[in-house]
């Protein structure tokens, strides 16, 4: 499976008169050798040699390795052993100064990749779906069992910990990303990072996490109510978040784009009087990396490419509003597009979307 | 105080002839900010300029703040806002790609700023100080509670996520890096990612923890063993570590460097019969970064400074010994640099070095 995609970049890079590749993002490498442990890959007509703190035990043995000492730079270890002309290398990756001692270590042109390796990562096989459902219901698993213990007094910050914890103990390799968790006037917020704001009674609380499962990463968001029942606003707010969110949901299909699902959900927050800030846009792809591409199209980071959803590419739609000094309500899920013949889309992170009162 | 800070970069830069900076390194723009926030800094003469995604609360009329959308690179966007013919930036921070953008939005040429900001981080005045002192002791805390615990049959990971909750427990921000537990086989080592490995009788067990108090790190390891009584390899072995460590510790001065340090546990561990393969070197410099300037003298980053150790200079101390197959000892502190008219260097990670039978 890794040799198959390792062939693949070698047709990419011939394809653009590269004769080798190093690949230093750190899901690119994982992505094309299987070692959790490589921090770079020269990829070469004829070999495969990664760079490595230790001896891996179980060596692949179509991979060569090098074990770097700590200080050292892998991607300039294995530049120094390049045999090539033109090298192929990650500019969005790679610092101005790593750029310039691998120039300085491979003795040829580099070129830069052009994301590569991240076009070749879209489509996910049968494997990385099944890690990628995997991590969904750890999450799940872990957010569950949360809202069934006690949660006034708590802080975001703990209550964020908590849930970590929780997801390593149900075989998480970790988190996908530092769980953030938003009480009150934080909730609703995509990028609030918890802080020691304890949950009361009445607040929104807004949970955004996902586990990261052989390298596979989840993202989920829900938002909850504290204490006996929710007031208007809350409801009012919580449904048409709710409405936002799975009209772009209901978008998601082959030959759509991550665009048409930010303007659906931007036309029932603007019929419901909430000017559609989705600045955010309304999802990413994800995978190895918790924010890949396929992006919405301000962010492709290559032209050509028109950002059309395909079959088995896994994406986050999530969206949130947020009332400055009362808080709000963000949902966020981690589906997978499938023709409609299969039924549509997937939903992996199936904790309800409901407005619960905890 | 950050405006003091700002007024010594300014210095700096226009002594190298570069009239705006461009600080895009977390902790460096966090050091010259002090808004844990903020995505990057322009510092020009007469104003500074920060990207952040929010709207601070309590904003400091000294800063400009421009609320950058998610999507937009932060560094860029306060690029396009320079007024500069030469802008100093990190090229040891930024990519190759956001370099060209930043190139592209500035209109004006480029200059590396060669670790400016982190020369100017290396001696650390009384309130990075307190700082450091309390994240060193909130790990002591944590790693003194997780001792009275049981341990046998619990993983690698679970012990590092107990801790990382405990130290927030205690206050911390969060943990100064993912806390490292290698137990058996995989004690010892420097670099060892926590695993599904249980804890067994009669394994060393080897935790490197720290905690993040205000954006300020510690690190510490310690090696137990778990079970009755140590066996005399065991005993042995910790006794050539401790007595190679506390000689690197004992080396510490200002005016020597950490290359002595190195040297000084290197003697002690060849007439002890190990090989003295120190390729950690045995320590660097600590701060918002849990590792940053100064380091050992193959990675000085610039030429011209000799690696000296100074007054009020927080750095670690730490060194192994792994047996393949078998495991072995790592002890670290974190330390502050002090005159020995001062008493020497100051212990900030006080729990224990000795080998406690757990």
């Amino acid at each position: 499976m890794f040799s198959e995609r390792r062939e693949r970049l070698r047709e990419r890079c011939s394809g653009a008169g590269v004769d080798a590749a190093l690949v230093s993002a750190p899901a690119n490498v994982r992505w094309l050798t299987g070692v959790p442990g490589a921090e770079a890959l020269l990829l070469e007509r004829d070999r495969a040699l990664i760079a490595v703190a230790h001896p891996a035990r179980d060596r692949d043995e179509a991979i060569e390795e090098l074990v770097v000492p700590p200080g050292q730079d892998p991607a300039v270890a294995v530049a120094t052993a390049a045999h090539a002309e033109l090298l192929g290398v990650e500019e969005h990756d790679l610092t101005v100064a790593r750029h310039r001692a691998v120039t300085d270590a491979a003795h040829c042109r580099l070129r830069d990749l052009h994301h590569a390796v991240e076009q070749l990562r879209v489509v996910k096989d049968d494997q990385e779906l099944a890690c990628l459902r995997i991590a969904a219901e750890i999450a799940d698993q872990a957010l569950g069992e949360l809202l069934e213990s006690i949660l006034v007094g708590r802080s975001e910050r703990h209550l964020a910990m908590e849930l970590e914890r929780r997801m390593v103990d149900h075989g998480a390799d970790g988190p996908a990303f530092p769980v953030r968790v938003g009480a009150g006037d934080h909730s609703g917020r995509a990028r609030h990072l918890p802080g020691d704001r304890r949950v009361e009674e009445g607040d929104f609380l807004t949970v955004s996490l996902g586990a990261c499962y052989r390298g596979y990463r989840s993202s989920a968001t829900r938002t909850f109510v504290v204490g006996l029942a929710p007031q208007d606003w809350q409801v009012e707010l919580h449904g048409i978040v709710f409405a936002a969110q799975r009209a772009a949901r209901e978008t998601l299909a082959v030959g759509t784009s991550l665009d048409d699902c930010a303007r659906a959900a931007g036309r029932v927050l603007e019929a419901r009087g909430y000017p559609p800030e989705l600045d955010e846009g309304v999802g990413h792809g994800v995978g190895l990396d918790v924010e890949e591409e396929p992006r919405p199209g301000a962010l492709e980071p290559w032209p050509g490419e028109f950002g059309k959803l395909e079959n088995r590419v896994p994406v986050t739609v999530g969206l949130g509003v947020a009332l400055p000094g009362r808080g709000g309500v963000r949902i966020e899920d981690t589906l997978v597009v499938r023709p409609s013949e299969d039924g549509g889309p997937e939903l992996l992170t199936i904790t309800t979307k409901e407005l619960l009162a905890l």
